[in-house]
């Protein structure tokens, strides 16, 4: 009887939650739901502790729990064998993460950019004190890609991942696939709460070249800086691209891609024009994509909700119980790798010019002393003169080359805004494009 | 260096191979490929075995591996840590992996039928032998849906799993799309070697039932007889119902389907109706995809190239890569539950009827003495006659119920042939169907 007692609470794994917002709030429903009794949230650490004690989810926290303010009392704590962070960004999460990790305890963390930026050290510092840091709610929130990658993956050799990672992205684009524009589509984003007052980190890629930068370690086994990824804001897709690209077959996504070839990796997060045949076209609303391109299984597709308190907190659960039932994640070795943004692919141009005679024959030289052969002139009707809307498609060709004549383009008389060209994403397995 | 060495000897996981075809020789490949210095082929059994040995794929097992047509080579040996498993069926491969878990050694095995039926007892052999039993190559090849349940759902409570999980099924229904008639369909995947001489396995839902029970232990931890759960073939599927089916925003497919309430299992395997909007008719040819649906998170979509020789051999690349990494698979633990084949949803009901007055009225009679409300009625024009095809699509009702009406139609003297009843997948999850 006494044994039993003390195995049990040998196998208790006790938890300290930094962080009792959404995520955190939802992570003790959710733990409380699944009836693990070998798992307790023993601290609670976050600002203005006492209004988060009386949140309805609080209820789900053992009553006998420690709620504090000072985030020493969960990282100095004998009585926490994993901590779970919630809080997010570089700073002071990566002090409170090492702390975690150099005292000897576990650390689950839902935080892409600790994990993009600072991800290789902290590993290294967990695989020296025999502890674990997992992460499958950075990438994917409710979608099991990380665990997937790491257990079911690991036997392939993955050359590719390319993904829709950034659910308000997705949500704004695919809203505006009906034909609203950009300005009030992010405006209802921002009243549903799916976008932030200053949506720049969504918009404009930073959020999705985190998560990118995490695949790439754990698929690519390439460990990439993320500062060298270029991103390309959706701020410039307009509702008349859908309506061309819905005429080439495609619609409009920001696709984040990473590619490893011969030790350099090509990497990119932005709106790109994607074939509707293509599982990357499948995603509405906030969902999440990750599609992985292996040379041994082909094409691989995980799919659901990204983002949210209660999807994220089943990933969180589902690292803690890992933890709790001492499964070791498989481990990947990654090296440093070198990021190229150029690839070769048909891009997507469009201008809006004064229309005048001779304008398609000085894009098409533009394009031609750069070697960029044309695929396809499209123009609709029913625009304005002075503000004409026409699309280009290039056959496959240099990133790089093409930003070239582009920049020249650009410079022309006639051009009413800066040329958007966007990369066209090619199908690379046909038995799931 | 002599510790080194030592260490090196230790680390070394020794894999004994039951198979050489198709998956054992992809394998062979895939491990080679994979530069894992710290897993190697020692023993190879199979029959034939000189023919194998000068098989290409040979060249990839070290040339001092003992190749075998004495099993006990491979389970007595002291040199053999995991036995690899690609043989298939119940017996002998039951008594040979429980031979292998008996001598401490792990087991990877890509045997569905062993884990549908035989899986409750040779994990429990595997945990008093303190190894592992690993079999994520058993459901859907190359689509990591089982280490992705393990690892990242675990946390979820996961009440739905539908599936498609037959990959000469989904070739055969998705071909029939276009127009052609199942026997002129399934002769040309026997052409192509995507379906057996005997079909019966695949097409009656033999195959496809065995992984939908090994999905229902680890998903919704419910242990379930396979001859439990009815199963209907696709071979009574005509190229009308395509026709009918997209007049409903639908397709065929054979889908697996399993859902638990109130400690009951409600399965079944066959062919269904499944909007296009679903998820689960975005999947053509061969391809796999696997759907849950959780309490939490939502729905998650796994989908990938589900059977042949590569994807299968990533899958088991991933589980002998596990267990060289010491990382043990999560336990999700299960209990036995009833299944009841009963299900409420919307029918899709087909009749061949030699034309003359009153039909309709019959057949409205039988289900309103049923109480099941009819939803639509459709016919097409331009069919003879004496072999008149229409189609009544039911609100939801219960589908014992409706057997039972269905049962009553099919002695009416115009039946030409037996009425076609078939379930209406619906969708679960609004953001993800």
């Amino acid at each position: 009887m006494d044994l039993k007692t003390d195995e049990r609470r040998r196998n208790l794994l006790r938890v300290g939650l930094l962080g009792f917002g959404t995520v955190g709030g939802a992570f003790a429903e959710v733990l409380a739901a699944s009836g693990n009794a070998d798992v307790r949230i023993t601290h609670v650490f976050n600002r203005g502790v006492e209004r988060k004690r009386a949140h309805v989810q609080a209820k789900f926290v053992a009553s006998d729990a420690v709620w504090t303010e000072r985030v020493e009392d969960v990282l100095e704590s004998k009585d926490v064998d994993v901590v779970v962070e919630l809080m997010g960004g570089l700073d002071p999460a990566e002090s409170w993460l090492r702390a975690a990790l150099s005292a000897g305890k576990h650390v689950v963390t839902a935080n892409k950019q600790l994990i993009a930026y600072r991800g290789a050290e902290l590993f290294e510092l967990a695989a020296e004190k025999g502890v674990q840091l997992l992460y499958g709610a950075a990438v994917a929130g409710g979608v099991p890609v990380i665990p997937g990658i790491a257990q079911g993956l690991s036997g392939e050799r993955i050359t590719r991942i390319i993904g829709i990672v950034n659910g308000t992205c997705n949500f704004i684009l695919s809203s505006m696939e009906s034909g609203a524009e950009y300005g009030a589509v992010l405006a209802e984003a921002q009243r549903k709460g799916y976008a932030e007052a200053d949506p720049s980190a969504d918009v404009d890629g930073w959020d999705a070249r985190a998560k990118l930068c995490v695949l790439a370690r754990l698929a690519l086994h390439a460990e990439i800086d993320p500062e060298q990824v270029p991103t390309q804001t959706i701020a410039a897709i307009s509702a008349i691209d859908f309506a061309y690209a819905k005429e080439l077959g495609c619609t409009v996504r920001q696709v984040s891609r990473a590619a490893v070839m011969d030790g350099v990796v090509s990497a990119s997060v932005g709106p790109m024009l994607v074939p509707t045949t293509s599982p990357i076209a499948w995603s509405h609303g906030t969902q999440n994509m990750v599609v992985t391109s292996g040379r041994f299984g082909g094409d691989v597709v995980f799919s659901g909700h990204g983002a949210g308190g209660y999807p994220t907190a089943v990933a969180v659960m589902s690292d803690v119980r890992a933890i709790a039932e001492r499964s070791v994640q498989v481990r990947l070795p990654a090296k440093k790798m070198k990021v190229v943004g150029d690839v070769v692919a048909p891009h997507y141009l469009r201008f809006v010019v004064g229309d005048r005679p001779g304008i398609v024959a000085a894009i098409a030289g533009a394009l031609a002393k750069y070697g960029v052969n044309i695929d396809s002139l499209l123009q609709h009707r029913g625009h304005p003169e002075r503000r004409l809307p026409f699309v280009v498609t290039t056959e496959p060709c240099s990133s790089a080359t093409l930003e070239k004549a582009v920049a020249e383009m650009a410079e022309m008389a006639f051009m009413v805004e800066p040329p958007l060209c966007l990369e066209i994403v090619v199908a690379n397995d046909p038995a799931t494009d």
